[in-house]
């Protein structure tokens, strides 16, 4: 496989166009990093200085159109890419605290376990430690958790609540969203998507595949900034009967009458608790629109193109040199970002960074995550990425590199 | 009183100049409602406008110097504005969430009723609620909470907690932190204040004061923009007692070794859930920083004058057209706005902001606010908002007005 024939894949992507719509303003920077934080869309600039315009000059009388912004961001995220109706979605606070309230609420319908993968994102894992009574299980550290591995955790137990990453963050993998829900519903059980890694990358289709619950981040392929505020779904039958654990006055049914016991509204604002960022949710209304303009998926065949040249990329390229893949082979069971393993990934990541011009990303211990984000992502980027990193290794150049002390992202 | 004295009163202003800082683009507009989201920062729109450069350009490498953005932005919140250390104080959530995680902490530590006044803010209330074993007391609507309300509602029984809003959200009463404090400390119980009608418009002092938890909101006096991240603080003495109720890995040590076992940090950052809202914070920076480059004292004086001048000609011009004062008369007993009430509040607040180019804010269920912030208030813009109140009164011109159905904010 030469960088031509990367080239030639390029001049046939449909989605080529859309690499434009982002601020790229270093075209020899490889930046496969787009799985941690989203590049910025040009529009988002202007977008946020006109919701700060409106801020200055209509002040608190601007409050009015502001005040269903997370509803109507939510509503546009459901049908543009998650799969679910309206009503069912909204934008506000961070994934750490819906992923509070949504385990909460599970807990509080129906008691019992919490269960979670071992390899589950560290956030989801504390937020259900923290709550009791989890049940972690092992996976395959490639392959990610199964419906067998769910069937096996739950063994009889009384589970409240079955939570995994729809998109394992260290190795890609896809779960089974809807096998996996039909074996908690089987056991009783309601089931949390973490849809991190997957919003805006992969068909997510809540409503079709029976999920309860689902929360994720619109940082990374939905390309709202750094912090930018999360989603969090509950599907329209469940939504009354849970409830939120913070009762919050922006959840409370005819809010401004200030009354003096909490009554929350019906549908999905009772999840919201205070003011939601109305200057963030001008970035997160880009970033969504971006993906749904394109199409979710147009962008999952060209992320499974993407992924797959990664993948013999790898085989010619990097396994010779020692290198093992890090996520699944098949391109089905894999999101938008391959890892490659490697003893000293820390230290190649570094390098990559510091001298060959490659932005991936390292999950501790041993894995250079690559991210390649279909909307701007081109075919010789991944070419230029496995590249890059081959030659770092066979030179033995990352072992020049300072591995410091701070291991931030 | 008249129009020429007041505008006397501005050039004598040595704070007038702060004015020029802020986005005034109408000079007719007398805005009185800052109270509830302050103007825009001058600075702010360039800020904001560098972090989202940032982004597009540095991308994932510039986390580093994001990471410690809710401290670092909380420590110059606690030195110039809370009259706390460094390592009290962070930036991040909803002032809901924040009210969430110190009163659940509190909680666990010590088991017992949560006390606070039925005319708290309604996030406070419902949040309280949620928890479970609230006892909710009567105040004076105008004169809010005493020391002697907190001791009589305590009255022997378990305290965990004892929460209150420093400045009342509706008649502008300031509360006694010190005593109040001390009354709480006396019967075991912690203390949690709500400062968001007084940061940034009047001394805290929460180290002095003894206090141990505070909340607060930054889009009030504290110009930081509609939905900014709110503060909270805890004693640094109790950080080790106390553990947030949401384990997320923003609080957790060496957060990038992801390792299996939530371990939260021993200071302030225990408290952090989620990743924080980076663009927001810059908002927050220039906020904060506008306040104590004037001077929280300084804005003292100009606010007491301010508010002092709203009570005298409210005497003169609205008593005699059958208005209340709803605030309490002597100022060192009232934060920065003063409420006038009317049973046709609702209606005489459309009214201003439809018809006379006055902004107040209506709080149910007859309280006209009016908010003063001392870094943009003139003294004429008092003398305007209470004279154009006066006219829709007197001529019963605010009777023309539809009152509507809606009454967001």
């Amino acid at each position: 496989m030469t960088r031509a024939e990367a080239e030639a894949l390029d001049r046939d992507d449909p989605l080529a166009a859309f690499r434009e719509r982002f601020v790229v303003d270093d075209d020899a920077l490889i930046y496969a990093d787009g799985n941690s934080l989203g590049r910025l869309p040009r529009e988002t600039a202007a977008r946020l200085h006109r919701r700060v315009d409106e801020w200055g000059s209509r002040l608190v009388r601007a409050w009015p159109d502001w005040i269903d912004l997370p509803l109507e961001v939510g509503d546009a995220l459901a049908a543009g890419v998650l799969g679910a109706r309206p009503g069912e979605v909204l934008v506000s606070d961070s994934t750490t605290v819906n992923l509070f309230k949504l385990a909460s609420a599970a807990r509080e319908l129906r008691p019992g376990a919490i269960v979670t993968d071992a390899g589950n994102f560290p956030t989801d894992r504390y937020v259900f430690q923290g709550l009791g009574g989890v049940v972690q299980f092992e996976t395959d550290p490639i392959d990610g958790p199964t419906p067998e591995d769910v069937a096996h955790a739950i063994d009889g137990r009384d589970v409240s609540l079955v939570s995994l990453s729809h998109v394992a963050y260290r190795s890609g993998a896809l779960a089974d969203l809807r096998a996996i829900t039909a074996v908690a519903h089987e056991a009783g059980a309601l089931v949390l998507w973490d849809l991190s890694h997957s919003a805006g990358a992969v068909p997510v289709e809540l409503d079709a595949s029976g999920a309860d619950l689902a929360v994720g981040c619109t940082y990374k392929y939905l390309n709202a900034g750094p912090g930018a505020p999360s989603f969090l779904y509950v599907r329209g039958e469940l939504q009354s009967a849970l409830r939120s654990p913070i009762w919050g006055w922006f959840g409370q049914r005819d809010q401004f009458a200030m009354g003096p016991a909490y009554d929350p509204v019906a549908g999905i604002g009772k999840f919201l608790a205070g003011t939601p960022p109305v200057l963030d949710l001008a970035a997160v209304e880009v970033g969504v629109s971006l993906v749904a303009e394109a199409g979710i998926l147009a962008l999952r065949e060209k992320s499974v193109a993407l992924t797959e040249l990664a993948v013999r990329l790898h085989d010619e390229r990097l396994a010779p040199l020692g290198l093992e893949l890090g996520s699944p082979r098949e391109p089905e069971r894999r999101g938008a970002h391959v890892s490659v393993r490697h003893l000293d990934a820390w230290r190649i990541c570094r390098a990559a960074i510091e001298r060959a011009g490659l932005v991936p990303d390292f999950r501790a211990p041993d894995s250079i995550r690559l991210g390649f984000p279909p909307l701007y992502t081109r075919f010789v980027d991944v070419w230029d990425a496995v590249e890059r990193l081959a030659r770092l290794v066979e030179t033995g150049e990352y072992l020049e590199v300072d591995p410091g002390t701070s291991r931030v992202t």
